[in-house]
Parts: C-alpha cells; sequence; structure tokens
C-alpha cells in the first residue's frame, strides 16, 4: 500500500562498484543472472534508438495528470541516480520534459524511467539524455495533489526500492536489489564469459543442439523427425 | 526480485476478525478509507457478475504456461484464505479451472485473483467460485517449470504479501496490508456512515455544490458561468 | 479547442417529441437513418445488461483523476438529460458512483455516458441507473482542477454538442444533432417499418440473395461457384 | 494465400455423429484432446452469457465494412451449419444483426463465430441464436467488394477448413478438423471420464501434489520448503 | 453528425503569417499555451524519427478499406495545406503510399496525418513527406464508397475544422482553430521566451521548488519529510 | 490443428530465382500482386529501422516461454531460409537474441518473422539481422516443452507453409505460397513498371481523379460538391 505524501530523505544505494560494474551488462545478462526476473513489461521504450541508463533508483510516485512530485524528487537526487516514476493510475500525460531534465542533470541524475508520457523528445534527443516510458505525449500536467518520493513502488510491474539498481537498454529495464547488486554483477560476469565461445562456436556451425547437449532429452519427450 | 523455487510455509494473515469487518465494505470504501491506494488495475474482471470475496492471500507466482505452482499453493491454504497469482510474463493461458477450485474450496480458500487465463467458466459459476482474471481462456497448461508459494508479488500492479487482505467485488480488487487490516475497517466503517447522510440530501435535491461547500473554491479556480 | 473553466448554462434541447420517439428504436437503426454515421467507439460498454437510455446531452469535459466538473454538472440537469462526459486525456478512474447517480437522478436526469470509468457498479445496477462507460474501476478522484460544462466535447471518438440527443443500448451509443433528431426519428420509423416485412420473408427462407436482388452485382463483379 | 471472388459449394462435412458427440463436451476438454491445439485467441466472446453452439463450419472471408458475402454465403448453409468468418483486416464494423441470423436460422445454421463486430445483441439474446464475436458494434457495413465463401481461412488466430467441427462455450472456440472428428470425440470421452473420478478425490481433500504425484518431480526441480 | 458524399470547396485557412509563427513552435508549447487542450490522442507516430510539419488543415472522411475520398481531397490542396484523415470505423489499412504523396505535394501539401494506416515507408522517407499515423500497414484499399472533404471530422480524438491549423512534431499533434491562430503564436513565443531563462537557472543547480515558489504550497497540501 | 512434437526434414522450398525476383519488390507491391491478401497482422515491426528480407520459410511452433523448438529449427536451415515463428499462445517473451542469430546465420539463414518477442537487439542491429517481431523483450525462455517445426503455423494472422516465400520490410510482411512465387513475381513486374509512369504524371500535377477516371464513378455515387 502506497503511503502518500512522504519524502524519505534518506535511502541506502546500492554500492557505486557494483553499479559499475552492472552498467557493462545488457539488460538480457543481468535479468538471466538473477534467474529470469526483475524485467518491468515490454510496453516500456527508449525515446531515442540506443538510449541506455545504469543507476541507483530514486522512487517518485505520481497522481494521474500531475507531476509536482517530479520536482520534489530533484531535491533529493544525487550523482548516479535514476528517477523511477509510477503513477497511481495508468496515465499517458507528458510528464517529464526538457526543463526538468535539464534540473536532474544538474543534480547529477543519469536518466528516467516513467510508467507515463514524455515530451521534448527531439530535445532530451539532442541532450541525450536517457528516458525510458510508457508512450510519449505532449499533454502537460498540473501540480495539484500529493504523492510520494523514495517509498517501494511498483513500476511497469516491477517492484522498485529506492537506492535499488536500474539498467535499461534496448531490451529493457531490470531492477536489481541494492544489496544483490555485487552479486548479480558476478553472476552476470560468468555468463557473459561464457557467451563469447558459445558464440564462437555456433559461428563455425556446431549446432545448439549439439553444444546444448539437446538431441536425448529432445527424443525423451517424444519428438519424431518425419520426412 | 522474485526468489524462484520457494515455498514458505509460515506466514502471518491478518486478523479474521478484521477481515470479517473488511468483507462487509465495497472495494471502492476500502480503497477510499486507505487513501486512494491499493488497487490491482481495471482490466481484472470477475467471471461472473456479482462475484466478490475477502480473505488472507496466498500468493503463487506462475511462469508462463505452466500452472504447475497451483498445486503447490493448495497444500498451503487455510481456510478463509484466497489465492492471488501472478505470472513472470504476461499471459493468458487457462491457468486454473474447475478441478482446481475444488481443490481449494476443499482446502477453505474462498476464491481466487489471478492476473492471468480461467477456464470452466460455466462450472465455476454454477460451484459460485468466486474468480477474478485477466482474461478468460480454454488454453491448458504444462507443469514443468518452478515458480513460488508465498513470497511477495506484483499482481495487476498492486504488491501483494502473503497474508494481506483481498476485497474484490464488481468494482475490482485492493489489497489491504495484514498490519493494518483493522485500521482500515475503522476508517472504511466511518466513511460508510457517513455516506448514508449524504445519499439522503442528495436524494433530496441537494447540490453537491452546497453540501460540499464547493462554489468559493471553484469561483476561485476561475470557474465562469455564461449564458 | 476545448475552453476550460466554462459552464453555459442555457443551452438548445432537442425537441422532447422527437427524444421520446428516438428512444423507441435501437442504437443501430437510428445510425442507419443518419447514414451510417454518429456512433461513439464500441469499447463504450453498459455496467449492467440491458442498459439502455435515451435523452438530451449536458456535456461535461473531465480533468484526468478528477471529478469536481461532475457536481458543477449536476446543477445544470434538466428532466430528460443524460450526463455526456469526456477527459483531457484517456483516463480510468472512477468518476462517477451512487452517490453522483443519487444526485444526478434526484435533478431528472436519465443516465451518464463516460468516456473514463465507473464504480459502485453492484449499486448502480440495484438502482437501475444506466451507465456507458470506458472500463469499470473503484479508483477514487480528487477534485481540484476545472473543465467545463456544456462546451461542444469528443467523447469516445464522436462529437456531441449540448442539447443533441443520446441512444444508448446493448448495440452501443449514438449521438443524434438537436436540429436534425424529429427527420431521423421518421427516417428511423421509415427503416423499422420495412424491416417488418424483410424479417418475415427471410424467415421463411427467402434468401437475401434474391430479396435484395444482389445476384446479378455480385456477377458483375466477378464472383465464381465453384464445385 | 486467400483467393477472392470464389464460393466453394461441395464441400465435405465432419461426420454428423461426430458432431454432435463433439457438442457434449466443453471447449476446454476438447482442445485438451487435440493436445492443447486448435483454440482461437481468448478475445473472442460470446454475445451473451451462457451461449454455446457446435456445428459444420462454412466460411467466409469478409472486406473490411462490408458484409457483401454473408448474404452469399446464407445459400450455402445446411442443417447443423456454423458460419465462420473472418475479415481481411483486423475490422469491428457490426458484420451480423438479428435479420441476417434469421435468415441463417431459416437455412438451418445453429450460430455465428466472426472476427469482426455483431449488433442487434438484445433481438439475438431473445432469438437465442449464438454468437461469438470480437466486439458488438453498431456501426453498419455496404455491400461492394468481393470477398470468398467456404474457402480455407485465419479466424482469431485459428485455420478453419469449411466442413471443420467448430464447438464454442464459455471458454472458448475450437476447430477441430473434419477428419479427426470421431477421433477427438473420443479422446475427449475418455478424458471426461476421468475428470469425475478425479474431482471426487480432490472434493475430499485429497491433493493434486498426491494425486498427480507431483512431489518427487517437484523435488528433483529444486524446489525449497522453508519457514 | 457527418455528412457524406460531401467535398466543400472553399475553406476559410488560417492566417499564414499565424501559421508560420506557430511552426516555430514545438507541440508541447503550442498546447500549453492553448491552456492544456487541442492534442490529438498519443497513439499517432511519425512514420519517421524527426518528421515534423505544420500547415492548414484540409479534412478527408474516409470509409474502411477505401481510400477513393483521398483522391478526391488531392484536387482541393493549395500550398501549405495539410491532410487529416479520419475514418468513420477503426480501421488499420494502408490508405496511403507514395503515389498519392507525389499527388500531393506536387498541389502543395507539406504533410499528411491519419487516423488509419500508412505505407511505402521507406520512400515517404527518402522524400522526406511527413506522415503521422496510427499504425504502418501494407494492406492496399479500394474505391468504391463515399465520404467526405472538407467537412468538420473527428480524428484520433481531436475536432478539426477544415482550415485550422496542424501542428505535428515527435511528441504529437495539436490543432489550433484557424481563428486563434496570431493569438496563440502570440501565446507560444510569449511562454518560450520565459523557459529560456527557467532553463538557464535549473542548469545551474536551482531548483523547481524554490524556482516555482513550491515549499509553501506543498507543505500546506501536507507533505512530509522524513529519515 | 497443429501436430506437436514433429520436425519436417524435407520441404518443397520455392523456386530460388522467383525468391530473388520477389526480393526486388516492396511488400505493399508483392500483397497487391496477389490480389490485397497474404499480410501478417500490422502489429509485426522490424527490431531496426530499414530491415528488410526475402527467403523461404522454415516454420516454428513454440511454446509460450519456451525456445526450445529454435534450436531444432537451426539444424533444417539452408541458405537463403527466414525463420516464421508462431507460438500456441500469444506470448511476448525473447525467444530469440544474438546467440541464435549467430547459428542461424552460420547455417545461411537471411533472417527471422516471430509472433512473440525479440532481445539482444543492439546486437542484432550491429550484426544487420533482420528480425521481424511483435515486440522487443528481455526475457529469457526454458527449454521444456515439445512444439514443432516445418508445420503449416498460423502466424501473426496469416498462413505459412514450410517453403512459402516470405518477403519483409518496413511496410510488413507477405508469405507468396511456394507454387505461385513465379507468377507473383511477374505480377509484381509488372504493377511495378505500371507505377513509374503514375509517379512522374502525378508529379506533374495530374490529379489521380483525371488519371484513374474518377469522375464520373464519384459523380453517379452521388458526390456533391458545395462551396
Amino acid at each position: 500500500m502506497y503511503q502518500l505524501g512522504i519524502v524519505k530523505r534518506h535511502i541506502v544505494r546500492a554500492d557505486r562498484a557494483a553499479v559499475e560494474r552492472l552498467a557493462g551488462f545488457g539488460v538480457a545478462t543481468v535479468h538471466e543472472a538473477m534467474g529470469r526476473v526483475g524485467l518491468m513489461k515490454p510496453y516500456m521504450r527508449p525515446i531515442y534508438a540506443g538510449a541506455h541508463l545504469a543507476g541507483t533508483a530514486v522512487t517518485v510516485l505520481l497522481q494521474p495528470g500531475d507531476n509536482w512530485m517530479m520536482h520534489v524528487a530533484a531535491e533529493q537526487l544525487q550523482p548516479g541516480d535514476v528517477v523511477v516514476a509510477a503513477c497511481t493510475t495508468d496515465n499517458t500525460d507528458g510528464f517529464f520534459g526538457d526543463l526538468l531534465a535539464t534540473s536532474f542533470r544538474a543534480r547529477g541524475a543519469v536518466g528516467l524511467v516513467i510508467d507515463g508520457g514524455c515530451r521534448d523528445v527531439k530535445d532530451l534527443t539532442e541532450m541525450k539524455f536517457p528516458v525510458f516510458s510508457r508512450i510519449v505525449s505532449a499533454k502537460g500536467t498540473v501540480k495539484a495533489t500529493l504523492g510520494s518520493v523514495n517509498i517501494p513502488i511498483v513500476c511497469a510491474g516491477a517492484l522498485v526500492n529506492p537506492g535499488d539498481v536500474v539498467v535499461a537498454d534496448d531490451d529493457g529495464i531490470v531492477i536489481v536489489p541494492a544489496a544483490m547488486a555485487a552479486q548479480v554483477a558476478e553472476a552476470a560476469a560468468a555468463r557473459e564469459a561464457n557467451e563469447a565461445d558459445k558464440r564462437a562456436r555456433l559461428a563455425a556451425g556446431v549446432l545448439g543442439l549439439d553444444m546444448y547437449k539437446m538431441r536425448e532429452p529432445l527424443e525423451k519427450a517424444g519428438l519424431k523427425y518425419v520426412d
């Protein structure tokens, strides 16, 4: 249950070194390293091709058609943070544009993930300020109703606690709990080391059927080859 | 982040008396009593008109096309429980039908909330077993991949902890954290007492404009009456 | 372009007799009588099976998550009116429930069409207060931002002027401009007279191919029968 | 690839006795008997609660906004047929209403499955003429462009050949190839016999975990019980 | 209510100078200058990144699967016009491609806004002919049923009168009524002048909380800072 | 009806020369040459702008959340093939990434069409491996349940037989039955020859109304010009 009208000032951010290690992996690799969990829903898209980010979450709960809390969140930002914003109902208004991006960047933020609308796409693209949003919409908002900052939120189907690691790229967005950041980075590195070799063998024409030893389990499952 | 392959056997269920009090209120009233939060998304619908339920959550995390964990969950049910099931990805398969309902009921469960598909609607309606689902689908599932039971889950946009109170009716589904059940029931009762009087006055022709004293704030906000 | 913060007090309602004649026809018949135009989009659905209404439009423009203007609209209602509500952005919040319905009915309104959410479905069904909405949602709203009342609005894809005739049933919702109400009622009556005879002939086994003389145009268009 | 402008007069209908046997099973049972295949997508819904049908398919390919081919199809109907209609593009117009239903019934048809819109829902409900459609819409259609009748079509994601068995109920719609009707009916009967016993045991409190012998495979898959 | 089969030849276009001024502003700025109204729904997207246009509307009402009226509209085009096309029902067919774009451009048109499908995206991108559409689809259309040209239409949720100003960019599409074009351009200029200063201050680290003097209203609304 | 657990090894591929001819035309042209049929639904999109492909189909039927059959399919690929993958239910998981692309390319495949999710978009874009998918999603899959390879499938609304020609570009995806490939290529060539001349005339200002001789049929249909 969301608590409204709250700003939590002190949050425990994931270890900086772990965030930096995670920044080196793709979202697909990170979520695999966690056991195929932690992803936001795939309706979330980057506002420009190639946008990517990694940082620690400052969370925002918005009210529909109202971006008041984005301004409250700005003050809580530290270098390396990513703003992660959810709304109390599905809403596509343009809660965020180039002015807020300027402010967020001045505070050290490295991007935004918002389960709502974003606008000023041209300016944001020129600024290279990465935003992942539900939709693009020019629709402006009011500043009239309280939400909260730095409470746990559900954003695009994922639970995000303030301080968690957010990694986003063309493939989507993954949330790594702060306490597990180092361990997940480790697992991701192991996974990636493994992939280079696999890629080389597949490129040489080796079949996954053989490389992953699938022929026997497929036969056991009842697969039949016919002409 | 979801932990997979886990079944938590001992959960702290909300106080029974508080659940029973909450059962007496509509979902709209309960979520207002919490400050307009706690609702699942409105794509969740009852499989028959008039379905309603209130109980304590036993949570299930499913994998797409796979209902294995529903059987695992059955064993964890106690009288008065509601099964709340989410899936690691959006999936509309028919994870639940009359056989599982028979089993759940035999264990004392009073209904199901599932962010996925449900089938055997005719039988479930005859059984008066209330189900709230994303969709109805005859598509059957396999039993091959592990999820979890009684971990915190995100279901239709709402965070659900095992033991939380679930109230569902024609208007939707609301989750009340176990620790707040009594307090929310209190607030809901206060709210409802208040409503009977309001209804009578509105029925007598009193305008909300006057009853809620809105004329002055509307004028201040700049409302203009024209002919 | 919508003008915000406006309440128009005097509107020209369609002729009462014409509204009553139109009330006798189904939505499909009325829109055919207008040349297959005037319908709202089919995502609009009655909140209970069999809901239907016919009346003159009092229009409301809402802001997302805010139902302030519904209370303003109540004062403008006259017997036989239907409230038609749109929102400045797509929004599924529950802008309307049984208290507002009680107030609207006390003022003589005969129903609601809303391109947004509705709640208290059980109570509204018991009251037999017909509502056609985009969705059902328990989510409550605030009263903080101005919209307008009795301006021309676009609701679910249809342009609605205050005073227009609204006819709604299981098949959908049609808007008849006030000035054309009598003429459309006439055309609908002619159409319906025509249908009884057609129905009888089709029931007797006559084919539409022959009754509508379609065989020759089908052949000209190149239709081929093969074995 | 669809051939346009074609009406196939002679089609091989599934064996009548097999259709009647299949009519006795629910859609969920039939599709399980086929190995969990053959279903249309779950956006297809009955226009009234409890609608159900079983029969042999007469297929229709429509053009958007045009129901000309429905009249052509009427002539090809035989007692026990179900009209199955697809469209060359996604279209929600009301291709079908009570007049066509009267004609189809006069020819012996027992229902309609249409990946498009349907109207006159009130009349069709009174007639107890079962229709499963993508949506309800009052929007009428023209008669200007050729489609085809009795060609293989893709309807709501399922391939339908003329003469195939169509079974539809609250859970969805399943297509059984004509040549397999008897065999599938056999498998469905075996499956259902099996279910009565299972239901009794589950009602008596036996767990699926034990009845289906799942404890060992779950343990092997790595399931952990924690307190 | 739409009148079908009508082509209006003489329309009052917005003042050319005002259109040119409006062309200098982004869509977000223009709709703010109008009080946050006038936008089409955000499902409308440019067919290539960076597409933008500004001009006077020539409106087209299409029938589903039929682009006949696009050819009728071509003759009504004058230099600086934008074709704005709606359809009597939701339809995703490819009503428009490079041949029509060639014709429209030869007549002086500067772009297209269509609540339907568009095709030949590669060619249109090479031509730099800006199109904003609901979807991209290769599906061709027929020329069989009348719509209208230069009647008031509802396109993607916005009312468009022939002659209105259309401004479209990455953020969306806004309609400025012809009579208000100069006044809105004035307001947009004022707004933009204002923004440069704000941007500089935010970039220097000033918080919106202070720049917009939000601290006091936030406190009054009940915002609490916690540790 | 899908047969599960089947791999068909010998399929009849469309004539190579015809495929190469078809590769020279856009999707819009090819589907027009077939009479405006054969398209997949327009929700299918290229993962990078400008992606295009043409080849012979190797079909794959997947189970939700499971990409086992993709590895089985790899072995069946021959130079010039396109993998066309459908799923037994709507599923957005990331069934495909850069490792499988490496393997498919090593076998000679020229691209993928998948009615499901794709991931590793950045790598695939760098590899210039064209993929057309329903969505992009990082979500990984398991390898546990059998589907089939080289059976007829319905993919995004189109029937695809193994060996059929697949042509895909920015406008969409079209399937040409193997046996008709040469004939359709011929028709496409004729159509395209025709278009160059039309384009030149339209660019010179000739109206489609005159070029296509539409004035008389429009008048007959009742079109009225008003001032």
